[in-house]
């Protein structure tokens, strides 16, 4: 007790001084931290104070300067040279590190043609010019060219067909009209979904290839001025990325659930189900406008034309391509770099902090922006060190390779060490690329409250204010019900699209993923333009979002390596859960709704009155009525949910301001804790994708990075799966039963 | 007695015979029609039967290729050639005819010149080229060329400002970007208002000259091939147009409220307040391509951008331009073709049925097709009188001339004759212009059951059905509650446009206006391309919808000729005007919240915490707020209105089915429905605009064309003049209370 007693006067003494140092009220100094004791509360802030004054925009410059120097894509000698000078760095900051290394599968083009052949010719240039203005932009050395990874190799000759973002309603339009992609070649322009859900429906329907090509509407010319004037996509630039099917599972195709080292049990290519079955191939504008140009047939509805200054036409033809690829399926190594600093305190809770190493071509914005911000965060916490102090728990640094293929080196290292991470690790915490402007921050719910303390407490570097209160002013303003109340603003739910996927999607390990942008522009993309010279004008000039971004990056992973009691509040979670099941339900009743409508309308034989005659039309036909389902074992179980988090968060809340927890009881507590995210979890994984295995959050089947969330319900009424509903529910119902009794057992124990 | 009974045997007998002949059954036959005792229902419905087999589309086409052979602008040769040619044509039908001629100001270009002088130069051509496609469209002789009537004169030099549709809000979010107009010259793009109102609001901002273009996205490619391959405007097509001050009155701006005869008094053209009082000019996209590409400053919202190929800024420069225009300030006699068929029975009871005969070029659609179909029309109802058949009341068929540069034609004929009218007219039936596809309805609301039951009764020449179910269909499909009920498909409020204005707007006169259209695609509008060959490929090829429009508009007209009391019913009136009253409150409790949320953002700065720090910003300041009205006097007087309304449907509807309606009686209860639009109307006009009298439907004054409805409760909400509602709320309450009298009156005779 003395002890305590005494600790605590000292460190309020301490904390009043730093406070009144920067002009903050005792009053101030005194609010809880989540998970924090009053005394350590007081001695975190301090040490996070440090730890900012630490970072040093120059790092974050001079870095990125030699990292983008050259091509650090998966396998090239630039990105291998990069991972053992960042061996070096963590090193030097007093890390243990090492490379670990995974075999995977990563195709590279041999052959790559597109001609227009009929009823003109032109042979597409699939080249990004070399600018004056950018100074990487003309190296040839080492470059990959433009292409979709995991595209099937493929000669293919046959008329084209725009299928606007080529996802599964556009191809309902086109049967509206008569036309279909059986033997065909589709155009689709990118947006709208993940762009390997373009070629995989588009298999679906019949086509023999697939051309994706950026349009000047989406990311060029008419967003804003183009490269090198502007930040937006110029007539060459091209949109690289990997086609693999990752709503089924990512990382190596050929080793889903288990590490891709050498000794591996593999699928043959053949056999990989995420590899694309047709070829694929990313274009510029310039060479689209060619082929789109040739084309006739109905003009395409007006939601799907872009920016191009023609008629988009549908098809089929005239024009007729001929779209050649062939790629070396070889296996490469792909080099995670681990960097660990063992918690003094707790060696085997784990906080593992992560960004992707690999690029597309230079690789400046995405992802080595999120990276130069991740290795001066490490940088800081190893100055932190000198003076003493060791993080309670340990933590984990992360520089994944692979990500752009298909997040396989985050995917293989989690698959790996699965046992290792559901035993030890608390938290992911994720960025990939950064930029001017706002925090974004999505991630699991528990973790909304400790974001938000967070975010209020790091200072936007424009405007002086918080990045929470300039982030809540723009979510205001655009209606976002949480920045209009007092309270939490809410943190997006994620799909995926990034690293956190395996630990969230497939292991049930709180996630998080942040980064600031919204006024960066963005025609770089998987460009050869994202380049040092690009990122210094358009990105984050200064690096000052770089450094915000470690200050909020480096202050999460802090408080959970220092928490007394992890940071998690369950109470924002069930808000969020019951939201969540209240959109569901206004789901159902809403197709309904629309169900009868549409129906009523075909009874009435409206939609072909309405349609114009002289054009080919197939009006849609009557659809099967949708069930009413029985919510209720949801509701309920969200009821006991809600009652077991508020009783857990009163009761933290009260027993560490007062200081009566004991180490053994938090150390009970937090072995709990840590059980949580997995309860979300099932074993038997989402209907027809085992691997992802959270009920709560899932990349969608037919959208790829975009959230589903409660994705076994919302997906089976989505996809008119009526049999599957009320099953989901009762595994969903499961799900937060068992994070119920979690919080029950976490709450009993305090109590008792 | 015996004569009547003797005379509905006779027409019973007649009925059932055709409608056997029809494959119809007899129940069919006796279905009520509105305004109608059973025996005379039937005498119409087989005078209409008739009246349909006398239409004949080889004439419509035969009179458009006569009268769009040449330019048909107001005071051309051509447009005099064929108001003779048309008295020749209506004599021979049968009709006393004349041609009432005005002297009315109708300015003409002398010089028009369009120069960027800086960055760069280009001059701008400012013609529409020849087309081997097209015979007419090489015309040299009496062309006018493209030019916006009513500009004032002027040569005016200044930076760029783009300005997006140019209407109010646009000028709010430029000032929110810190961009002033004053001194500038604008360009803004056609669409989202009526043109007048573009430069008017750049006048009201300091502008010293305006720009209109047509974007490509509007009505060019982005919508559809081009013409000649396709429908839409091509490069060079330039919209000609009006650019006077409509919304304030129409016709001569010399002589507003009076007819424009030789002897009126006359403002001079510096007092006439609807002219304009900055140049304008309006341009194709080839011309107006260079000078938007020369543009720089703040990138356009991504809602002002159009489809040229380019990113669009707002300025102001580096582009400067010279304007120079100067116009022939002449008066110039148009003539209105006056074709009366004398009534039999009520001669001073007028149905006035009108189609302008004017164009900017040649004017095949606009007006062309639908003056032929009013010709084929009034033929038609010659041939009828061949048998000894006359209509009841007078037909009044009207070719207005004048009506493109402001609907002058009509406007001076209506005010010239406004007593006479004001006693006489039962109705106006307007056309303007028609083309493939729906049919499109607008009107007095005491006229929608009518028009409900005529369109039931005519075939879509394309499906079979009738055009009442087509157009059901399709509204259907896009949502219009009430093509998914039972009973009457709303008609659309007017506003203004065409020559239906002086008529409802001016005078109080139940007007309609009707067309076809939807799949006619649309970029010849105001263009030499307007033409034959463009009509007969893409407007309405064989005039099967010329006929059909004949159908519909002959039927009406003869119902209101023949009926033994005009076919108006009351609760379609009244649940509309219910629907309005609905709708303003729900505005202004909307525009209450949205002040108060607005408010709020001022007040956390959220405006400023959103915007981008690196460009200029002004955020809006705090509104004031919306105090609560007293809504009850209206809302009395349309529950006195609905009462009122019932009785009088349900006693004529009771009493005309039963026969038992005396002659007397019913002369006496038209007397009195001829009244009934007139009583919306308030001799003190709406506020700042006397001209425009009805309480219930107005053109917005910043909208043009678009109606407003309970327009003086309604833009004073909207235009925040809070001091304005409650006594405009008096004046239409008044004016319902008015119709309330009159129709106790109707139903009081009936009862006694």
């Amino acid at each position: 007790m003395v002890q305590t007693s005494r600790l605590l006067t000292r460190s309020l003494i301490l904390t009043l001084a730093l406070l009144e140092l920067q002009g903050a009220s005792a009053q101030e100094a005194l609010r809880p931290v989540l998970g924090f004791t009053p005394e350590s509360a007081a001695r975190q802030l301090e040490l996070e104070s440090q730890y900012d004054s630490h970072l040093d925009a120059d790092n974050l410059e001079e870095w990125m300067r030699y990292i983008v120097s050259k091509p650090i894509y998966t396998g090239s000698p630039h990105n291998r040279e990069t991972a053992y000078w960042m061996v070096e760095q963590f090193e030097s900051w007093g890390f243990e590190v090492r490379l670990d290394e995974y075999q995977v599968l990563y195709p590279t083009p041999r052959i790559r043609e597109l001609k227009l052949i009929e009823p003109t010719s032109y042979t597409a240039q699939l080249r990004e010019p070399t600018l004056t203005e950018d100074e990487t932009s003309g190296i040839e050395e080492d470059r990959l060219p433009t292409f979709n990874a995991y595209s099937a190799d493929g000669d293919v000759t046959g008329e084209l067909v725009y299928v606007n973002y080529g996802i599964p309603s556009d191809y309902e339009e086109l049967e509206r009209r008569g036309i279909s992609v059986e033997g065909k070649i589709v155009i689709a322009r990118y947006g709208g979904s993940w762009r390997g859900i373009k070629p995989k429906v588009a298999a679906e329907h019949g086509a023999i290839g697939c051309i994706l090509f950026s349009d000047p509407r989406d990311d060029g010319y008419f967003q804003g001025d183009v490269y090198p004037k502007g930040p937006y996509r110029m007539e060459h630039g091209v949109q690289r990325g990997s086609v693999q099917d990752m709503p089924l599972y990512p990382g190596d195709p050929l080793t889903p659930f288990v590490g891709a080292t050498v000794d591996a049990e593999r699928y043959t290519v053949e056999e990989a189900p995420t590899i694309m079955k047709i070829p694929v191939l990313p274009i510029s504008y310039a060479d689209a406008l060619p082929l789109l140009s040739a084309m006739d047939g109905p003009v395409a509805p007006a939601n799907w034309r872009g920016a191009l200054p023609i008629t988009y036409h549908l098809g089929p033809g005239p024009a007729r391509v001929r779209l050649h690829l062939e790629f070396n399926w070889d296996l490469t190594p792909a080099y995670n770099l681990i960097a660990v600093m063992r918690g003094s305190d707790f060696p085997d809770e784990w906080v593992v902090r992560g960004n992707h190493r690999d690029g597309w071509a230079m690789g400046a914005a995405d992802p080595t922006s999120g990276m130069v911000a991740l290795m001066e965060e490490a940088r800081a916490v190893g100055e932190l060190t000198r003076t003493g102090w060791r993080p309670k728990r340990t933590i984990v640094y992360a520089g994944w390779d692979a990500e752009e293929p298909g997040l396989l080196g985050s995917t293989e290292w989690a698959e790996h060490h699965r046992d290792e991470l559901y035993e030890k690790a608390v938290l992911y915490i994720n960025t990939d690329g950064n930029g001017r402007g706002f925090l974004s921050a999505g991630g699991s719910h528990t973790l909304e409250r400790v974001v938000n303390e967070v975010a209020k407490e790091v200072e936007d570097p424009q405007t002086g204010v918080s990045v929470w209160e300039r982030s809540r002013a723009t979510r205001a303003v655009s209606g976002d019900p949480s920045a209009q109340r007092e309270g939490d603003l809410w943190i997006a739910p994620l799909g995926s699209g990034s690293d956190y996927t395996p630990f969230l999607q497939h292991l049930g390990i709180g996630s998080l993923n942040i980064s600031f942008g919204g006024e960066s522009g963005g025609g770089s993309y998987h460009s050869q333009f994202d380049s040092f010279d690009y990122y210094t004008r358009f990105g984050d000039p200064g690096f000052s979002y770089g450094v915000t971004l470690a200050k909020v990056a480096g202050r999460l992973t802090l408080r959970f390596a220092d928490a007394d009691v992890l940071p998690l509040r369950m109470e924002n979670y069930t808000e969020t859960v019951d939201r969540y099941v209240s959109e569901v339900i206004t789901l159902a009743d809403d197709l309904r709704a629309e169900t009868i409508q549409h129906n009523r309308l075909v009874e009435m034989d409206a939609f072909r009155l309405q349609a114009d005659p002289t054009q080919t039309y197939n009006p849609p036909t009557s659809k099967d009525e949708v069930p009413f389902f029985n919510f209720a074992p949801l509701q309920n179980a969200v009821e006991r949910l809600e009652d077991a988090s508020i009783d857990l968060d009163r009761m933290l809340g009260e027993q560490l301001s007062n200081g009566v927890l004991s180490p053994v009881r938090m150390t009970e507590i937090n072995r709990i804790l840590q059980k949580i995210e997995q309860a979300m979890t099932d074993t038997d994984g989402l209907p027809g994708r085992p691997w992802f295995r959270h009920t709560i959050y899932a990349p969608g089947f037919y959208t790829g990075y975009g959230v589903k969330t409660l994705p076994g319900i919302r997906e089976a009424i989505e996809q008119r799966e009526w049999h599957l509903v009320e099953p989901q529910m009762e595994r969903i119902a499961a799900a937060l039963d068992r994070v119920t009794e979690l919080l029950r057992q976490a709450t009993g124990g305090l109590v008792s």
